[in-house]
């Protein structure tokens, strides 16, 4: 029996008496912190359609180990989330992540960190440095799917970048596109959150959401693919269609509107949002200008340890307050509050 | 004066009374053959705003040019649509077809083709080999448009491709696609046209669309990015997620929830309908599945008049009824029909 949480598909509660993770031939984690990120806020209102234990961003120790003898007792670990049948041809391919039979850690078919253990395969777990604290490893899994975005995508010289969004995972992926891109311009709704990318060299802009500004008549003018600046030149009038790579991590359909009005022609925009409420979006101006939309999930686990472990990525400054589990419903309030960043769970 | 359609915004009709277009440093053409195509019905209902003279797909002979002295004058021509201002970024760097200040030959800013002259300048226009016929030398712009994707996209040894849609431009986007692919599959509403395809070595499967075909609790494992089959594999039970490149030439919402459907994870899907509807897609398998989405539109005119001319690509077989202007009214009607080919207009 071990503390968790339990989301019954309507309502998530503490329970004191959940039953172990069974062994199964996985290692078992005793979780020493987990985050809560918009995923499981989305899930909380339906999204996948889950039930069990919400939580995959976690740092714990192994309690117990399939593997490696017991050289993993005892370590401190990070996990990636997606579990493979390791038999069908995506997992032969290295493509784990897309296995049609996988589990996903607190997401699809498995219990996760909102609890006192968990359970995941020795190959899902990562060695995390002395030099990274419990804090900053909680951010590993969604930093890795910042990192996931220089995998897909390359940054040419000179290249101008955009995210919309200045939630969690939008903040990480500015620091990011930074590393390889001279110009990062973030598009947010909260002076607060723009403030902190000021320091990494990142340009911002309050309450956009280009959308907003634009009038009806813009709107048509967006549609039929033809700019309200017709001076000619590389980019139009202030921030419509100039940048080459624009990220939408605003977790909304207006934003990827407004993404799509910041991608020049031929550009790239990366999709970086699952939503709940699913469809709405307008597709027609990726056909006129000839856009590259790039879906993006959860990215490898390397390059995210390093970054933290160097500082080259800092993220102490994103974090919010730390609750236990028996807190989890005022944990999910503040982490829905506009001004929220990295609200913990401490089992 | 001269004979053309008009669409007024609201509706349609043919004047007699129509001024010349203006000879501008352009070229006139005296349009000898013009077709009507899914984007010309989608205008009518309210696309792109339009006022004007409609029709982008045409053969004509030149009657006056700016440019070459007399050399164009009295040669047999098809035209690009696209008309840049020539002297900004995008112009000068091959973009000309998304120049912010563009005009595009019956869609924006320019009358088209259903009139008995038409305006483009010398630059756009191409000489049509003795070898197309007029009939032929009308698919010459959808062609280009359709051999635009294989600019876009790489085929691999060995990929898979799929066309949603059997209407028009998508069975000269399977032909196309079969070039380099060994393995092109259509998925369409009618059987007679799905019929066509076959001879080009190109599999069907009628009255799909995928998505008719699932329950709803398959479309929630679709969007929990799981299949409904767990016996792995590199591909999913049918074609469920069997297809490297899927090109969604439907025309509609529920087509792109069909692409979505056929895509495998990390695959490409290249999208090539504009709908006057606008928003409704649903963008979270995109994410989930990590699919490369590819806007697609106008192409170079180059290899579509060359495979006409060579018989690489076969169009007779597509040839539907022809109308004179006056006959406009009921031409749009027979397009419309679910077993419509390519509707010609003679001026």
């Amino acid at each position: 029996m071990l503390k968790a949480v339990y989301f019954d598909g309507t309502s998530a509660r503490t329970r004191s008496d959940y039953p172990d993770p069974g062994a199964g031939g996985e290692s078992t984690v005793s979780v020493t912190l987990a985050g809560i990120c918009g995923t499981d806020l989305e899930m909380l209102d339906g999204y996948m359609s889950y039930r069990g234990v919400p939580g995959h961003e976690f740092v714990g120790v192994v309690e117990r180990s399939e593997a490696h003898g017991t050289a993993l007792v005892g370590k401190r670990v990070a996990g990636e989330i997606n579990v493979g049948c390791g038999r069908c041809g995506r997992c032969q391919s290295g493509m784990e992540r897309h296995c049609p039979a996988r589990t996903v850690l607190g997401i699809q078919g498995r219990d996760g960190a909102f609890a006192e253990r968990l359970s995941l395969p020795a190959r899902n777990l990562h060695y995390v440095p002395d030099s990274v604290s419990d804090e900053q490893a909680v951010f590993i899994e969604p930093l890795a799917a910042a990192f996931e975005i220089s995998e897909q995508v390359q940054a040419a010289a000179g290249s101008r970048a955009a995210v919309v969004g200045d939630g969690r995972l939008a903040q990480l992926i500015c620091q990011v596109l930074r590393m390889s891109h001279g110009d990062v311009t973030c598009f947010g709704r909260h002076a607060e959150k723009l403030k902190m990318l000021e320091r990494f060299g990142i340009s911002t802009r309050l309450n956009v959401g280009p959308a907003e500004e634009r009038s009806e008549e813009e709107e048509e003018e967006e549609r039929r693919g033809n700019g309200s600046n017709n001076q000619g030149g590389g980019t139009a009038d202030g921030d419509r269609q100039a940048f080459d790579i624009v990220v939408d991590a605003s977790g909304s359909v207006s934003g990827f509107a407004d993404a799509m009005y910041l991608t020049r022609p031929r550009g790239t925009l990366v999709l970086k949002s699952t939503t709940a409420s699913g469809s709405g979006a307008d597709l027609t101006p990726a056909v006129v200008h000839e856009v590259t939309l790039v879906g993006s999930r959860c990215g490898v686990f390397g390059p995210a340890i390093e970054a933290l472990a160097t500082g080259t990525v800092q993220v102490d400054h994103m974090m919010d307050s730390t609750f236990p589990l028996d807190g989890f419903g005022a944990a999910v309030r503040r982490s829905r509050e506009g001004d929220a960043l990295k609200v913990m769970l401490k089992p």
